[in-house]
């Protein structure tokens, strides 16, 4: 595949945005017209070193997205954990491994960071989502439970 | 009750650890005869704005523990995120609201700093913990994953 996968740069915040909003959970609650607080929190991200916001790009096209945080703890012997947030695949592109692809690159940069475990949530609902995360090596170990504030 | 709910100091560390490694799960995992992983840990926690270390101390005694990370992120409108990691109550502390008290100051702190949402994930073997946290006003909504590696 000729696709460059690498942070996401300022100019390519639309195109992310598009991609969240591009879902069946994220078109109700996405506002790609205004992108001032999408631009904030782009800036929070670039000057967080634990932080990276991924794309995928091909010819010049955001095709596809994830976030990756980097956290310490003091659990399992002060073990490094990544957590994947926010991965998105353009539909034009989905089944053709590039989803793969870009996940296999968090959990390599994982592993380069020294985390010790990579975890993610996903909605009960993303049927196809859990299937995907399987075939890659994830685990069902888990309940994700969230309060919206 | 007479408790103190605080971030943690380095001379807690060790008391932390106990907490971690008292614990069905934990009790395989943690080394609590060689704190250096967790202080050096514990150092990379105390430099990030970002994580906060809490216990509850009731007189002098570190009786429980949480850890509480901040992440900013793109999706839901750029919408920050708090996650709730290493949440431990000392077995003689259980059942009195101790447990509540330090989930609700959590919760606070990560209304305080902006955070739409609050998440955590819980051990499918941790039925107690999942009623626990239903009370609390946690919605069962996803699947957790863990890739070890």
């Amino acid at each position: 595949m000729d696709i460059e996968i690498r942070p996401a740069r300022a100019g390519e915040v639309a195109a992310v945005v598009a991609l969240l909003a591009d879902d069946v959970l994220g078109a109700g609650r996405e506002t790609p017209d205004d992108l001032t607080p999408y631009l904030a929190a782009f800036a929070r991200l670039e000057a967080d070193p634990n932080q990276e916001l991924l794309v995928a790009v091909r010819d010049g096209v955001v095709v596809a997205t994830l976030q990756l945080s980097i956290l310490a703890g003091l659990s399992h012997r002060g073990g490094t954990r990544a957590i994947i947030e926010a991965v998105r695949v353009h539909s034009s592109e989905r089944g053709n491994g590039l989803g793969a692809t870009l996940v296999e690159r968090a959990i390599a940069e994982s592993a380069r960071r020294g985390c010790r475990v990579v975890q993610l949530t996903s909605a009960h609902s993303r049927t196809d989502a859990h299937r995907f995360y399987e075939r890659l090596g994830f685990s069902n170990t888990h309940v994700g439970y969230k309060l919206e504030l």
